[in-house]
Order: C-alpha cells, then sequence, then structure tokens
C-alpha cells in the first residue's frame, strides 16, 4: 500500500485561545464566585462540565458522586508526578518525613485503589500520581487530575514532574531542569489530533518556578542540576535514535548526527510526557515545571546498564530537590502568615 | 508564538521495507539456522543487536546475560497482551484453568517483578504481558517482548490485544475483532517520527485470525461479536471527540459528526493502542489479531457510567473468546500430531 501521498490534516494554533483564563486576575464568572482574591484557581475550559450530574474520573477510581473531592483535596498546593507507581509512593513517604507529617504507622493509603491504571498518595498539601509512561498516558491522568482539582476548589497549584530520561552530553545522575519541552523536529510545540484536525499548542514552562528549582539545587549542593531543552519523544527507541530496539534502520552515524543537532537546539535530555504536560498545565492555570535525572549520556550508548544502586540513587535527585523546594515554600510561607 | 506555519517533515512509507522477512520461507540467513521446518520465527530488523554484549529489556527487568531466556520462554506459542497488571493476570488464571494447567496454589508470579512499568505471567505456551495505556506505552513493551520473543528462539507466534474500547454504534458488551486499525482521519495506517523524519506503516492484522476468532464467537454463543474496523487515538479525551474532558471547544453536534464519519468509514470502536501493534507485528512477523470489547456507546453518551460489575463482566468478554480460541488451537495441534 503507497501511503506516502495523503495530505496532510489542516492546522489550527490554540496556543492563545485560553491565555486570558492563564492570568491571575482575569477570571471568568463562575471563578470569580470562589477567587476573590488574587489566589489562582485550577482552570478547566469545557461548558459540557456544568451539565454533568456526576463527574465519573474513571482512571482515578474517583468521582464527584462517590467522594467529597473538596474534604478530600481542598488543601493540595504542590502536586508531584512521575512514571512509576513505586517511585510515587516512594515520594510520598520521602516528603511525609522531609515535613515531619509522618505516618506512625508508615501507611500511605493509594487514593486510586479501585483501579490499576494510576496510583496517588497524599500527604499535607502534597499530592503524589503516577503517569505511566508516554504522552497519551499522562494525558488521561492530567485531564481527570485537573478536573480533580477544579471540583476541589484548590487554588495557586504548583505541579512539578519528577522523572528519568536520557541526557545528552551531561554526565548521568544530571538533573535537567526543562526550560522548554520539544519535539522530535526540535520545536517547541505539542501536537495533538482533535476531531481529525492538527491543533498546536506551546509548551512553556513556568520560567520563575525554573529558576527557584536550579536555586534549591544550588543551595543543596548534592549533585548536578543544569537549565535546558527537553526533547519529548512518542517512542523510547527508533523515536530516540536508539540502536537496541527490535527495528533499526540507520546507522550508529546517523544517531550521532541526529542527537547533535538536538544539542545544538539546545536539547540536554529526551524523555516521553513533557511537552503534552506543558501545554496542559498552561490551559490549566498550573504553575509547572519538569525536573528530570539523566540516567545515561546517549552520545555513549543506549541500554541502561547501570547498576541497580546507582540507577536508584540517581532516581532519588529529582524527588531530593522538589523536596527541597516545597519544604523551602512551606517555610516562607509560615514565617510570612 | 505562531506555530501554524511549520512546514511538515518529509515523508517515506516502510510498509513494504520488511515484507520479506515476514513470510515463511523467506529468511535471512541467521534465522536458516534455527528454522530448518517452514516455521515462522520472530524477527527482529536491527543489525546491530548482534554486536551487543548483553541485551538489557529494561523495562521488562530481564536480560539475555541476567537471565536463561530461551530456557523460560522458548515454547511460547501464544502472547495475550492487555492494557491493565490485574486484568493480565486475571486472564493467566482463567487460561491455566481453561487448559488445566492449574497451580495448585494458585500462584501466578509476575516475571517482570524487578519493575513496575510492565506485569508478565506464564502457563505453559502462554504468556500474558500488560502494556499500559496509549501508543508508546504498548511500543515500548512490543520492543523488548519481539526482542524476548526472539533471543528465545520462539516459533509461530500468536499474539492478541485483548482490551476495553468505547464503541460506536453497538450495544455496549458488544466485542469487535479488528479489520483494520485507523488513524483519527480514518486512514489504515501508524506514523512515526525516526531522525526527525515521518515514517507511514499499514496497519494490517492477520485477517485469517481475524475469521477465526469471529468463529469461535459463534460456537461460544455468550456475546455478540463483530469484525470492524478500529480507530486508534493518542488521547482519551478530545482526540476521541468526549466532551467530558478538562478541556473541550467543539459542541455536541461536532462530535457526533465526527463520529457518524468515522462510523461510515467503518470504525466500529475506538481505543488506543492497536496501530502501532498492527505494525510492530507485521513487521516482526507475529500472526496478530486485536478483540476489544466495548464498554458504551459513544453515540450516547462519554462517562463509563456501568456498574463496576457490568462492567468487570464485559471485560471478562475477550479473554473468554481469545481463551476458547487458544484452547481449540491447542486440542487441533493435539490431534494432528
Amino acid at each position: 500500500m503507497q501511503l506516502n501521498n495523503i495530505p496532510m490534516c489542516s492546522k489550527v494554533v490554540v496556543s492563545e485561545l485560553f491565555s486570558d483564563a492563564a492570568v491571575c486576575g482575569k477570571m471568568d464568572s463562575k471563578v470569580d464566585q470562589r477567587s476573590l482574591s488574587c489566589s489562582s484557581p485550577v482552570y478547566v475550559h469545557n461548558p459540557h462540565l456544568d451539565v454533568l450530574k456526576e463527574d465519573i474520573l474513571y482512571h482515578l477510581g474517583l468521582g464527584t458522586a462517590t467522594h467529597d473531592l473538596q474534604a478530600m483535596f481542598g488543601d493540595v498546593k504542590f502536586v508531584c508526578v512521575g512514571g512509576s507507581a513505586w517511585r510515587m509512593k516512594s515520594f510520598i513517604e520521602y516528603i511525609a518525613a522531609e515535613l515531619g507529617m509522618e505516618d506512625p504507622k508508615s501507611e500511605y493509603p493509594n487514593i486510586c485503589d479501585g483501579t490499576d491504571r494510576y496510583a496517588m498518595y497524599k500527604v499535607g498539601p502534597v499530592l503524589s500520581v503516577s503517569h505511566g509512561m508516554g504522552i497519551p498516558s499522562i494525558a488521561i491522568m492530567l485531564h481527570e487530575l485537573i478536573k480533580l482539582l477544579h471540583h476541589a476548589r484548590c487554588t495557586d497549584v504548583t505541579i512539578i514532574r519528577i522523572g528519568t530520561s536520557g541526557g545528552i552530553g551531561l554526565e548521568p545522575g544530571t538533573v535537567v531542569v526543562t526550560k522548554q519541552s520539544m519535539d522530535a523536529t526540535f520545536l517547541p510545540r505539542f501536537e495533538q489530533v482533535i476531531l481529525g484536525k492538527t491543533v498546536v499548542y506551546n509548551t512553556d514552562l513556568d520560567q520563575s518556578l525554573a529558576e527557584e528549582l536550579l536555586q534549591c539545587s544550588k543551595e543543596l549542593s548534592q549533585f548536578e542540576t543544569v537549565l535546558g531543552n527537553t526533547m519529548c519523544s512518542l517512542d523510547f527507541y527508533e523515536g530516540q535514535a536508539r540502536l537496541d530496539g527490535a527495528f533499526c534502520s540507520y546507522t550508529e552515524k546517523d544517531k550521532q548526527d541526529y542527537l547533535i543537532k538536538a544539542s545544538e537546539a539546545g536539547v540536554c535530555n529526551i524523555e516521553m510526557e513533557s511537552s503534552v504536560f506543558a501545554a496542559m498545565c498552561k490551559l490549566s492555570g498550573l504553575r509547572a515545571a519538569v525536573v528530570c535525572v539523566t540516567l545515561l549520556d546517549r552520545l555513549k550508548g543506549d541500554q541502561l546498564t547501570g547498576s541497580h544502586e546507582v540507577l536508584h540513587k540517581f532516581q532519588e535527585y529529582p524527588q531530593k530537590l522538589v523536596g527541597y523546594y516545597i519544604k523551602r515554600q512551606l517555610k516562607a510561607k509560615a514565617g510570612g502568615s
């Protein structure tokens, strides 16, 4: 079958469609009722939700008719998300200890225990949620998380993805705070097909939050942290120019040339979720950052040959950095109030 | 930022690039050594694998240096894959009972217990593997599964995805066996970006296997099964024209028009993994089918309002159908040998 002459869908840009809503102070009538001060709510942009009798957050195993979401989540100020359910459980244990909010029995129940799609844990103002691997998987979780935060009437929420990635020209174990998320052609955009038409979103992240995280890393002084662009791929193997997938039709030189081009575009690391994360968080008015540790230098190899202990240690770096940031923010708030 | 004038990547078609390899009898020199009869091996297409000292299947927690893959998996003839780890464990329990191969202690250990990315179970010639949600997540698993089957020197493997989906104009609980997997513009193709260039694959599935599965459903006579096209989406909400995501900028009428267009293109149901599954299985010479139950009729709604019991019962239908098929195949083989 010949498919190469199929015309592409027409394209529209929505990067500015909802921009008003993301600016504190410009709020729609619905929001006005619950944010009389300049606190920033979590926005949904969907008039159809108003007429739903109940909203079932199917993949989280939660819903407005079955759970009192405001009572359960109304105090959330920080959401940390990551691919692995194990890692997000370990994060909640870590942050509980850091904030002096440990459960005496060390029990942190999975709030999404009615489903195995995602796992969710909460300690005080911190929510920790897993999102699986890849753009579609994190997008399902984010749609339902944003609705959850909206139904719970949360305000001033910061969301940080803590993940793993492949680095380009960085010592393994380096942490990258993302400046812009780029696609596989090194453009800062996320494309989605809606009703058969391609829609393009920009992938800006909160620059002041990124700077604050860099500053935190300096204060912590336990590992190297850099600010750079992150390439977001739809595939782990060929999509990231790996030579070790089941299929590969290019050479080592082709791979190196591609990664060097990425590096020239400011790409420091490659992962699989940042673009839709940046786009959706921006639309919903969430202050967002992406903090990923590099597990290997892709210029030197493709396979994760590091020992279990070393890889495990590396995966703790984003947790430590974000834990430090949250602790500092809460301390500053307590001092200021 | 204006992004709508960005030119698209050039396109190449690889649907026939590896077609020789998928035909029994046309084997490359490496394969010749281990398949002197006309049994069909599982193909990788990657010369770089030959020079790897060991192959670490990172997301499965397995590897050629740490596991005797041929001893562990050499007898596999049927692989069933599905999104949820719970469902794939329940499938292995079901098939064990059907084949009279129950573990007396009812213990089916997770072979991938060193990681929480995927879960894998095995009973006799049947392997059951979870793949998470969305194209990137199943693609990682398939790359590593295909390499696993290759390293294990498996032959004549049939692979079936058993999943859930949204139906179009079908009674909830109807099972759809996929004829062709289509993208969001109703074309039978899967696009992937490799080294920054878009590559297009076709998404044909094994038609004779699909017909056999339909015949099995007639014999079983427990639920309705149809043969039809399946739309594979990168998103659960806007990508499937749902009205209940965090964002939605179209009307109920726009949604209905889109779903009716899909229906006119032969689309019976919508899910999120079939296109890359079809493309990768075809490239690797695996006989492949997609069998998904519809949990709701998308023309009538978007939310999964069915009771837990009803949804659970529906999810058993693909398991029952595929279990019946495997049992019949093994019986025929035993009778013929």
